[in-house]
């Protein structure tokens, strides 16, 4: 398809919403029907307890979910929503959300991630997330 | 209980998330069983078509349910997990995440939240989400 | 509307629901924006404690979820997925399940719903659920 | 561990849910981390299209996720909740939702399952959904 996402091209959404810069979000990887995307565990991103803050979690299960399916879908999809389960505290040096397209339509994918910390010595799932990215028009 | 929290306190562990800090969130409202967390839409908050962002939103979900849980269950308790659903996009001066406890047990509380975007013309419903607070030990 | 649902073709759809006649249900109540669908706890709707399925909350969470979607969009919608929450042990006489829209678009139905048990001493919240439903063409 | 469930016992804990008895219900794969249940596609469990009904979906992703676990958790856990995303009408002549554990600590497994429509010309994912199964006590 024409309208099929290059890396470059998501790359450059990404650059393009503030909020995503503000975290200093990348992708690292992006391909037909998958999306990385990482964060650094920053210290303005934590919560109370010196853990990643759930937000970020679920900003990275929210736009990662959203990337994976523009790698089908292409550019002009919406979120439809989203389900997020968190398992453990989120601690490391980066989040790496690992998101997927379990199943697509010609005008839906249905999407997962793991919300992966990584550290020097290994990395672990803290969280996961699932939900529905729509083509839109 | 000596350990339920006060309007007081919930905005003392507010002002203790570096994150909920940079993005300027607000508790407007809290009461037992009821939550209100406000945050600015901030030009550094938008995704690249001028909206808040929906990890803003996601954001705001899990934090305005999580302190309507605590108005409840005190103020040790995790987040397990939330689903969420957009609607429209995210347009507003102030977004307004109002949470409230639908039913609780001794030791979880099934929660809800409406995100609603404030103009100066009104308000709009841009999203919902529903979650489980549990009490931790 | 000329598709607006009444609550007659609502009980006539509902009644051409294999499933929904196999399980015993019946919409008690229909209006615009709100569908109540009740089932009785029968012995062959149980799991192995006694409780309730929670397969049966999660039929009635999704049906009733649907009907509510459909009093504003019209019949020609479809459940595109949502979350349930179970919170008790669903102890009781007949499963009520209250399903209303939060907010709506043209093409969008933001629903939520409560599963109560009845008994003949009162009511309980055992679970609640959150969905979207679509129009669809 | 001595409360590892094994495949004699789930199949017996399947054949004590009066409910799971009346869909006709069977795990037909279950090993650590893993648990397949599969359910014909009879006439009586429709909805008024002719696909399966949604509802049975929901019971298969509630229950195989919860099998699949119990399989790391042991037999004392219930269910959370889950999110179910909808793709595609389930047509087909068996339901088969296998489910797995992506993560778990020592109270908690988060778990995901397909909700496949087997035919005799091939397979399809129709659904997907994701829980988390607790410990009790």
């Amino acid at each position: 398809m024409s309208d099929e996402i290059t890396p470059e091209l998501a790359a450059l959404v990404l650059d393009a919403q503030p909020f995503s810069k503000l975290l200093g979000a990348r992708i690292t990887e992006f391909e037909h029907g998958r999306a990385v995307l990482e964060i650094e565990a920053r210290e303005d991103l934590l919560q109370q307890n010196g853990y990643l803050h759930g937000g970020v979690l679920s900003y990275a299960a929210d736009n990662s979910l959203t990337f994976a399916g523009g790698s089908i879908l292409g550019a002009n999809v919406l979120t439809g929503g989203f389900a997020i389960e968190y398992l453990r505290p989120a601690i490391g040096r980066v989040l790496s959300a690992r998101a997927h397209v379990v199943e697509s339509t010609r005008r839906r994918a249905l999407c997962r991630c793991e919300l992966v910390m990584v550290d020097d010595d290994g990395e672990k799932v803290v969280a996961a997330a699932q939900g529905t990215i729509t083509l839109l028009g």
